[in-house]
């Protein structure tokens, strides 16, 4: 995985449990919209600086998911979730009967609620 | 939520962030199988010690739960998976198309999956 969407992915599940400093500078150092430069400044710390807090808190954040396995399990469940929306997709074009199809209905609905949930 | 089954629950999703020690003790507390004085015997500390020990692992384990909110999340997508289930059962019975029940036996398949993962 690229290491920047490995890093984002790592800071939606465990971000919170990081220090409102480490919080906000991780963010704008995985969000790429300032430069490490732009960012050692807006911080007031040294570039070097920057790149110590990102290191740390990857650290943290790696330790939280060889713990908890969060972005593990959640991917696994995210993929089955997609794979049954397919399928449900699918079996709506398939079926003829008004009945099924709101059963089916029922089911995108809660699938819908999963995905938001995530 | 009786709160030995909260506890349950806590330490579940966030046993693993306790030390080694906290596991063995709040484990113990939890499965009901010993006396908090036979637990402080165990581990040779005093019975108020198992006390504090609770308490503050409680705390801890709340704490993550505040910040990380999974109990929450993975509640609401169990039971979203559940009414999945309960539908797609009904589905299958209600349907006479082998081609179709072959797909919701596929989505039965994926069910299963998110379900052990979880």
């Amino acid at each position: 995985m690229e290491k920047i969407v490995k890093q984002a992915l790592l800071f939606d599940f465990y971000g919170e449990l990081l220090t409102e400093h480490q919080k906000k500078v991780y963010y704008d150092v995985i969000s790429e919209d300032m430069s490490y430069s732009e960012i050692a400044e807006e911080y007031n710390i040294s570039r070097q600086g920057v790149f110590d807090l990102v290191r740390r808190c990857d650290k943290i954040l790696l330790d939280y998911e060889e713990k908890l396995h969060l972005i593990d399990k959640f991917s696994k469940a995210k993929e089955n979730i997609k794979d049954i929306s397919e399928i449900t997709a699918a079996l709506k074009v398939k079926n003829s009967d008004p009945e099924l199809t709101e059963m089916i209905e029922k089911v995108e609905k809660r699938l819908d609620e999963i995905i938001e949930d995530f």
